[in-house]
């Protein structure tokens, strides 16, 4: 696996129409997109940053995926994602290498991408998604 | 502020002797340079990915800003760090905003960046460094 960028950054919030202003009038980033990804049981906003999309997440249902991170940690950064060219072969690679995968193969997440996390157990700590596809700029 | 790129992501980490090989061996990066910065009581680890560095830390004492992080929340993303062109006016303008800041000034980080975090509460829970200089890539 060589992965050429950092696709996005995943922050959870409690309230994305809270968090936004911080990333537009503090920073001067943009917001080009609001997105609910249903599966996730989240809403979400974009922000590009050089190569890197800033990923804000609020839960939609206390029982999601950043429902329960935000209950056990509080706000704060949720995930990085790597951009690789070919996932199912990187997901391959990394299980041969004992690394434990939350996605055994590629779902369709936000932006039409193809995605799939790594286990933080085996990742020290950090939630890591691989995601392909989808290359362009905004 | 109108931030280029993320300059770097943080991440705490027990061991980087335990988690350089991730980096290296799984997603393929190359660990280019390991520096102690005693200030912030950090060995780090550095590896570039596109235009940003992943820069794991390890903390060599448990009443530093890392181990406290670890002790509290385990391992994981510690904070991102955004590459800004004038660090002073950049502070400067986020506590005008009402951004509450740890470093009121510019302090030497890693790598001879001039770098000042912004307070997590202001932050949306994420620890946001800024930091200008030394644009040369690995």
């Amino acid at each position: 696996m060589k992965p050429s960028h950092i696709e996005h950054i995943g922050i959870a919030v409690n309230s994305l129409a809270e968090a936004i202003p911080f990333y537009e009038k503090v920073l001067g980033l943009k917001c080009y997109n609001i997105e609910e990804v249903a599966d996730q049981k989240v809403k979400t906003a974009f922000f590009m940053i050089g190569q890197t999309k800033i990923e804000l997440l609020e839960s939609t249902d206390p029982e999601g995926p950043v429902g329960k991170f935000i209950e056990k940690k509080g706000e704060g950064i949720h995930h990085i994602a790597f951009a690789v060219d070919n996932l199912e072969e990187s997901l391959r690679e990394a299980e041969s290498q004992g690394i434990r995968l939350i996605d055994a193969a590629p779902r369709r997440g936000a932006e039409g991408l193809d995605i799939a996390f790594l286990h933080p157990k085996s990742t020290f700590g950090v939630l890591t998604e691989l995601c392909e596809g989808n290359k362009m700029n905004h």
